[in-house]
Order: structure tokens, then C-alpha cells, then sequence
């Protein structure tokens, strides 16, 4: 997977690190990323402190990422600080940003005209969400109020989304996805699982060493499943590959040589719906 | 929580950087060590790939946190690396731990005796889960075999747990809650929270850092719900202390505050159990 464009995710929220809320936005994202045909090299969580986000973005640059996406801390509250973070990191100031007070007036504008809202004014709370770091461009939120924003520095797309998933995903299918589709050129992401039964992962180990070996483009990971009394593992078979019928044809072989293995230590073998 | 003893955790897997595996360790950990009186500083994920998990557990040193606590990579499969990592950084040897191989051996031989498997050996891939740095202690895992491991290293403790579940939460409860126990002091984290109907989060903003301000203690987070047509908000209020019942009226004190605040702008509120 080395030569795939390499993405980072930084997820921004105290509620992640007391472990009030399950992080699903980085797993949703890695796994929309990865079968884009880029790769997720690092996931980073930290706090709603412009210091943390900060240091964050600046140790992320430092690895040279094609991509940095954050999730969390774009909204009107006092601790929506990722912004700030950024700004920080990248020696900006924050500015307001007209096309994106835009996209918020016309959001409550939409609000009141729906009826959900009675009238609206242009707070301070609210304005926030249009002080974005100079030179970024705020992408339109279809679903919430504060727009995405995104910032080119040094060669490093970076791609600020909200916390709230919805908000998050559809702002990421609108605006990131055909960016990051391009970067990737024509790669996409093939993958299968297999359960295995009746083997134990140290005996299925120098196995899977076997087929990895004569399946060079073939990735194999094991995923012990505990139940009650019988070891079932889970063998997950991916690769990378500009072709989808040559990305089926090695894993296909790589799975026939493994099954034969299996079989002949005794173990029984299940498909798995992916 | 500045003064609360803080932690970093470490996860390690490139199921986690594909989006195959919904990191639930994470929260599960950060939920019972902020229970325990202690916080989370950050969360990094990282593949299994040696440089990668040694740089990631170097920048936590450097971050100087009490303690180091990595999920996944023990186990006997090529891409269990987590030991080779913390070596690296460490610049410490892997060496056979007479201790784990003991531990490792006992698993096995019960496994036979309860029929799970009719013989064993002790394999190259079996020993391999007993090579741990040098001068790092085993910690017994009640339901797997690969052992939990505990380094000090500059006053910092680093615990390196497995990744399946149910074998990370046995080895944190039976060996390294009671340290971090004894770490927190008497600290202990106190939450409560509240549904917020019928006003946008940008008109509760300004009443959260009114009654932020006025109880010091209290950290208040809003989290917007997106449902079809309505507005709402959960707020959750948080307070760390030495004296339960201290806690339990400095939130309540907050709570009526921006009750107060709230139903004056026309809002509803709803609890909920945490």
C-alpha cells in the first residue's frame, strides 16, 4: 500500500477522550478512504485545547500526509476550537469569511422558512462559524449550519468536517470524495473474509506466512473471534490494484492456496459476507 | 482536569486504519480510566508497522504522560509487532520472558485438558508471544493466551494490552485498574446529562459560557442530535473532585442555573441516564 496517497485523520472532541461517544466518524471515514484507493495512515484524537490541535496538525505536516482531515469542533460553542487550532498551526489568522457567512444566513434563513426557527439574528455565536483561517474555502454543509472548510498548505490538502456525523458525511460525499478519487488515479481496494475453524491463530500463523510470501501484493490479517468453547478466526484478504479483475484474481488464488492448508491441519472454513 | 494524572493510549492495527474494526477499545478505556479519576490526554492509531508504532510511542514520551497504554499486536501472527515497536523506541533488547513463556505454556496445556486441542508444542509462533523487552513484567490475560505486558520506563508505566476485547478489558481490570486506582488519588468523575429541545445550539451557546463561568468546577459540552424536524441537544456536565457528594452539587448547581436560562428562551429539558 506504499504508493498510495496517503491520508490523516484527526478526530477533535473532549467527548471522545472521557469515552462519552464511540468514535464511528474515523471508521466510517477510513473505510470510505480506503475503498477510494487512498490510504489512512494515522487516526489521532485529541481534546477541544487550540494547544492539542495545534501540535496535532503540525506533527501531521510533519509526516507529509497527501491529506489531512479533521472531524469536530466547527460549531458555534466555546469549545469549538479547531479553527483556531489550525490557524495556529499554520501561522494564519482567523478572518471572516463572507461566502461562508453566506452559507449561514441562508441555513437560518431556511430554518425559519421551514418553520423550525421563528426569526434569526447574526450573533456573535453564530458569526463564529463563519471565522475561517485566510485563504480557506468554506464547503457548503447540506444537512447542518457550519460550513466544512478546506485549506491547501505546503502541498497538504486539508479538510476540516464537523463532529456530527450526518453533517460530516455529507459534506465529505459532496465536497472531498471526487477530490480525493482523483488523487488516487485509478486504485481501488479489493478485500474478502473467511472464517476458519478448529485451528488456533498460532497454528494458523506460519500458514498465512506461507501464502503472504507467494502472494506478494496480498495483505492477510487474522481476527481471533473468542465464543464459548470453539476458536473461530476471522482471515481478512485485501490488495490495491489499478485493475478490479486482477485485484479478484490474486486474492482468489491467494484464498485457494490458504483453504488447502486449512483443510489439511483439520480446520473447516466459512465464507463471510463483506 | 489539568491536575488529574493523565494517560495516552496507543492503538495498533491496520484493521483500524481501513475501517474494517470499530475501535471500541478506545472508548471502553477512556470511559473506565476517567471513571477511575484519571484522563485522556490523546488517542493514536496507528498500523502494524514497527517504525510507525515506535515513533507514535516516542511522541508520547515526549508528552511525558503517567501512563502508556497500547491495544492489539501481542498476538503470534507476522504482523503482531507492538513488542518489536516498544523495543525500538525503548532501545531496548527482546528477550525470551522465562514468566510469559510460563504463562503461555499453562494456557495451552489447559486447553488440552478441556479438549479445545488435542496436543500442543511449543512453536516458534507460540514462544514469540514470550519475547518482551527486557526488564518488562507479564501480565496474566484470564482469557487468552498472548500475556499483557508492563514496562516503567522514565517514571512513565506503559502497558501494552491485547486487541480482542474481551481479553483487553480482563487484563485492565485484574492488573492495571488497581494502579491507576492508586494514581488517581481520590479523584473521582462525576457526569450527568440533559436533552435540550427547541433551541438551536448557536442560542444555547452564550447561556453555556454564562454558567460555565459562574461554576468553575463544572465542564459543560454540547452534543447537537440531528432528528427529522426538531432541535436536539444533549448537554453533559462533568466535574472531577475528591468528594462525591461535593461533585454531585456542583452539578446540580450548574444544572438548575441553565434549567433557569433555558426554559426562559422557550427551551424544554428531558434528562438522561448515563
Amino acid at each position: 500500500m506504499s504508493s498510495t496517497a496517503q491520508v490523516e485523520l484527526i478526530c477533535i472532541g473532549n467527548e471522545l477522550l472521557i469515552g462519552k461517544i464511540l468514535d464511528t466518524n474515523s471508521q466510517w471515514l477510513a473505510k470510505r478512504i480506503t475503498s477510494l484507493g487512498l490510504s489512512v495512515r494515522r487516526i489521532t484524537v485529541v481534546g477541544d485545547d487550540v494547544e492539542e490541535i495545534a501540535s496535532a496538525i503540525k506533527e501531521s505536516i510533519q509526516r507529509n500526509p497527501s491529506f489531512i482531515i479533521t472531524t469536530g469542533g466547527l460549531g458555534p460553542t466555546f469549545d469549538d476550537k479547531t479553527l483556531e487550532g489550525v490557524a495556529k498551526a499554520l501561522g494564519l489568522i482567523l478572518e471572516e469569511n463572507r461566502e461562508a457567512l453566506e452559507m449561514i444566513k441562508k441555513k437560518y434563513e431556511q430554518y425559519v422558512a421551514e418553520g423550525r426557527m421563528e426569526k434569526f439574528e447574526m450573533t456573535e455565536y453564530r458569526i463564529k462559524m463563519a471565522r475561517l483561517p485566510r485563504g480557506a474555502k468554506p464547503l457548503p454543509n447540506p444537512v447542518g449550519t457550519a460550513p466544512g472548510v478546506l485549506i491547501e498548505y505546503r502541498g497538504i490538502k486539508m479538510v476540516m468536517l464537523p463532529g456530527v456525523p450526518q453533517e460530516m458525511m455529507a459534506i465529505f460525499d459532496e465536497s472531498i470524495a471526487p477530490i480525493l478519487r482523483m488523487a488516487a488515479g485509478n486504485k481501488i481496494f479489493y478485500e474478502v473474509s473467511l472464517n476458519v475453524r478448529g485451528i488456533p491463530e498460532s497454528e494458523l500463523a506460519p500458514l498465512i506466512n506461507q501464502v503472504m510470501r507467494e502472494n506478494p501484493y496480498i495483505y492477510i490479517k487474522s481476527h481471533p473471534k473468542i465464543s464459548e468453547k470453539t476458536h473461530i478466526i476471522e482471515l481478512h484478504f485485501s490488495t490495491t490494484s489499478e485493475d478490479q479483475s486482477i485485484a479478484k484474481q490474486r486474492i482468489e488464488r491467494a484464498i485457494m492456496q490458504i483453504s488447502d492448508l486449512i483443510l489439511s491441519k483439520g480446520g473447516k472454513i466459512q465464507p463471510i459476507q463483506i
